[in-house]
């Protein structure tokens, strides 16, 4: 039946059965609803009917549509539905509009041009709809497998490895989040050619195996959209060109990037000359000071210099100079190396740990920060201080 | 003694006197003082010391400058001088660095070039300074009769009246912020060409007369480093060509405007045909929403049409329209006329009152919102509804 509605949707008969929508929803749910969906709106986009979120009232369910092609978001709010119908409204005019509504129930009407009106005791705001005819529906994902993470892990995930993916569109492979399924692990990783981040996590499920990449902007938005009660789960699904995730009444559908990761096993190395244990704050402090002198024009990179049981951190450039020392625990050899200091901080921004382990090979290798259980693995290429 | 000092210094004799300072403050205190002599520094300037902070040791005592030539601001920090010493450092640089300072007592010294070092255990931070000589000193201001407002009363006056000072700089005058002490009163006024804004304070004092015109970024400024204990005083002195506030340790000196000031008094009427009094959050709320349509391109009025006891809010514009009634006391004729909405909302936002009283004469005649005891006085000019 529902099929059947839509395809008279999609073939544009259906002028006159749609409008005149009359639904009862509370500012909260509205607000909360919007706010969600609107995360799927494109900000540039020459295409109207992508600026807008679709309310639609049927099978007595609301829902709230927003799709840009690649990232769709569904969500379902609470409300009566008086006479189904289904509107297309502007939607950062529709996310104003709703914050600024009275605290109450609103009522929400279109007539038969689609103007919508958003009425509560004496008021009434009107704005200009459109048919939905041409809105893109979200894609139908066939739901095998759900794949079951909590909220909380997931944003960790996410917060853990978003930072170093590509931002080079001429490289599509890295703009995206590679993740893969095995037994009971979850292996997520990125890399931006001069840094990569792998996040393992054990799954309370074993699966079948599966690897994916994901869209870095998909998990971006998912990221400010997860639930805040932590004990939440999302069900994750996998298609070959899809992923869809699911919590609370929301679903969110994104393409995937096509083609191979890289082979990053091949290029980690378990073999160090140096191992460090420190304090993560003592070392993100220190590097967060240098950065000050790491400005636009004036990048400077940050050299370190291990000897015996003292890291010396020093940045020497035309605003100024910085020389800290700070003590660690040191297996192997001396070392001096210098890094881009953002590479370093973006990692120890996302450890959560008290202390962590540092390992370098030699000064033109990588260095790793890692845990001893393989949770994160952060790999960073030095500067060539010459 | 000092004004010898200044004088050597002036005169650029000084190399080798005025380097070599040694001091040492508390991050804490170096961080409230850069902030608080931050504000005085241009955002756009060619002249490069004025981008400076000067900081000075002598007489035992550390002090803070940063001046435009039009806001001066000065502030003593806590500390030892070990070594008496001047040196001006960039303010932008030297914001950010005492706030990537350890908590802890900083040892500052410069050397022979001026080149200065924070040091704290391990850590030295090296900024290049510059020797000071060009750097412009506050005006010494002859301080009379202080005249004492808490900073309570300082910042509520100044929030109530900055925002319609005019913004452009052809109108000087429209720049200021017209004050007028007589006796035991404060009147404080500001005009834009499309509205006025009156504050009157009882001042805890008789004073002597006095007129001045104070730039509007003078108080902005001020009202963001006023003490935030409610009971500290501020001492204002007024000459004739400037207006000095001291609180804490903190002086600020600024050039103020000159000219006659607008005669406000005879733009003021308290005729009426009509008196409504009516809930503020009601009318903020309502005006509000209304100014969701207009935007940049389509500044559409907001129209009030009071009938009997009720006040009709409508906005009608290519984006959409909204309608809304608010109930109201009304005294006298009924009466339809348009606003530009953010001129009633920027006085509705400053208003503390819960229930506000506003007069109209006719829809062509300025309305005003104001209490009964004169503590304020909002006019807004009409718009044309034709």
């Amino acid at each position: 039946m529902n099929e059947l509605y839509y395809y008279i949707l999609v073939s544009g008969t259906t002028k006159g059965v749609w409008n005149n929508m009359k639904i009862i929803c509370s500012k909260e749910d509205l607000v909360n609803g919007v706010q969600i969906v609107s995360k799927a709106v494109p900000s540039n986009t020459t295409m109207s009917i992508l600026e807008c979120i679709l309310i639609r009232a049927e099978d007595n369910m609301i829902k709230l549509t927003a799709n840009d092609m690649e990232l769709g978001i569904e969500t379902e709010i609470p409300g009566t539905i008086e006479q189904p119908g289904i509107v297309a409204l502007e939607s950062k005019m529709l996310v104003e509009v709703v914050r600024k509504l009275p605290n109450a129930d609103i009522t929400i009407e279109t007539d038969d041009n689609y103007q919508t009106r958003f009425k509560y005791d004496t008021l009434k705001f009107d704005l200009n709809g459109k048919s939905g005819e041409d809105f893109s529906y979200l894609p139908d994902i066939e739901r095998n497998e759900a794949i079951m993470v909590s909220a909380f892990t997931m944003k960790e995930i996410i917060r853990q490895t978003i930072f170093s993916i590509g931002v080079n569109e001429s490289n599509k492979i890295m703009t995206g989040v590679h993740m893969v399924i095995k037994n009971d692990q979850l292996k997520v990783t990125t890399l931006d050619g001069h840094r990569i981040s792998i996040r393992r996590v054990l799954l309370k499920n074993i699966y079948n195996e599966k690897e994916v990449i994901i869209p870095g902007k998909t998990l971006s938005e998912i990221s400010k959209i997860l639930p805040t009660d932590a004990e939440k789960d999302v069900s994750i699904f996998l298609t070959n060109s899809h992923v869809l995730f699911e919590f609370d009444n929301t679903i969110i559908v994104s393409r995937l990037i096509e083609g191979n990761y890289f082979s990053v096993d091949k290029m980690m190395s378990s073999d160090y000359e140096t191992k460090v244990t420190m304090s993560k704050k003592d070392l993100y402090d220190c590097i967060d000071r240098s950065m000050l002198f790491s400005k636009e024009g004036n990048k400077k990179p940050v050299v370190i210099n291990l000897t015996d049981n003292v890291m010396e951190i020093k940045v020497d450039s035309p605003l100024g100079k910085m020389d800290e020392e700070i003590e660690v625990t040191k297996q192997g050899k001396d070392i001096k190396i210098g890094f881009n200091p953002k590479f370093l901080l973006d990692a120890l921004k996302v450890i959560d740990e008290e202390n962590i382990d540092v390992y370098f090979v030699n000064p033109k290798a990588p260095c790793y920060i890692k845990d001893e259980n393989d949770k994160y693995t952060y790999l960073i290429l030095p500067v060539n201080l010459s």
